[in-house]
């Protein structure tokens, strides 16, 4: 089982850590971390993470994931990912992202007429790739997955985990990870979010992205 | 206000990248990625971390994080990193851990007579350090704050931020990281958890540990 976490500039820390904390434990899991070209990838928050393999030497793979970015870029001034993105979908059991990632999904042309999700402020964009744009924690339209924002990875790779190695392991996963989630407020969501911090988050991300 | 990451061979990856997700957002944060050597560090997931800065270019820090590991290291083999980690609690503002990062704490003589958690499998660890263990998603006694496994990371560093930022600022980056968890599955902690999942998974855990 070949599971292949694209690394690029930018990305969220934690839109890649999140899942690859749980999918790296499945059993025979090979794991890649590919970038375009292998070395530290910078982060949006600073943090290196390290790429061992650069795209030109992935040819296949089972399961790819890819993360978000602060910037909710479409790596539209790197058409060689996006075509490597293609040419892995071709063949893969699943394609998911996390967060903008389903931006880039789009922008490769994968969620033509697909049901898919994104980071909550960045929702009416995945309408330029003609996706059917869905809310949900994480949206299942064939072996296209995509998570909500950053920390939705994690629900996103439990529900994988559950369906390549079945329910009892997904929940030792779950277990091993203790991941029994009680943050200090229930303001996670838009819905459940104080009104002015929505609006304010929400201006100031559309600033930011590119 | 600086805020420090100490970086280890074979911590995990998530103990430190979803408190750093959350932490590197607050306002005036400077924050530090620390090893004894500077360079990429190896997780106990393969993937490599890049720390910035060694031991030795720290000389204080108002918050510490201590990640844990899957083997449940003490560090007792680097006294040196123990000395730093005593050395930087005495000026901290908040001296925190994730999962068995508390048993560094411990093993730094940092949690005598103090309430004190860990992950679910390695509780009983938390006595060998006089520490008054206590079950909680995160324990907080006076500046020192231990979260449970891995994942109860998230939930502290949403805690710290409320305390360093303010509530709304908390839920400010809460809402960004659309942190609103929705697993697959209601297993994550030992009392939820299937009875053989928890009991294989406890027998597994201790046979790893150092």
């Amino acid at each position: 089982m070949h599971i292949t976490f694209l690394f690029y500039q930018g990305m969220t820390a934690l839109d890649v850590v999140g899942p690859h904390e749980i999918l790296s434990r499945l059993p025979g899991a090979r794991v890649h971390r590919v970038a375009k070209h292998s070395g530290p990838i910078p982060t949006d928050s600073q943090l290196f993470l390290m790429a061992d393999e650069s795209l030109s030497e992935i040819s296949h793979t089972d399961v790819l994931l890819i993360p978000g970015s602060g910037s909710a870029t479409t790596l539209k001034k790197e058409p060689e990912i996006l075509e490597w993105v293609r040419r892995m979908h071709m063949t893969t059991l699943w394609t998911t992202s996390v967060c903008t990632g389903s931006l880039i999904l789009g922008a490769a042309g994968i969620l033509k007429d697909l049901r898919a999700t994104t980071h909550w402020a960045a929702f009416e964009r995945l309408e330029a790739y003609e996706a059917i744009s869905t809310r949900g924690r994480y949206v299942i339209d064939g072996k296209v997955v995509t998570a909500a924002g950053v920390s939705a990875g994690i629900d996103m790779a439990l529900f994988l985990s559950s369906k390549i190695a079945g329910p009892l392991f997904a929940q030792t996963i779950q277990l091993g990870i203790e991941y029994d989630p009680y943050p200090p407020y229930d303001a996670g969501s838009p819905e459940k979010a104080n009104c002015a911090i929505r609006q304010s988050l929400f201006a100031r991300m559309q600033a930011a992205f590119e």
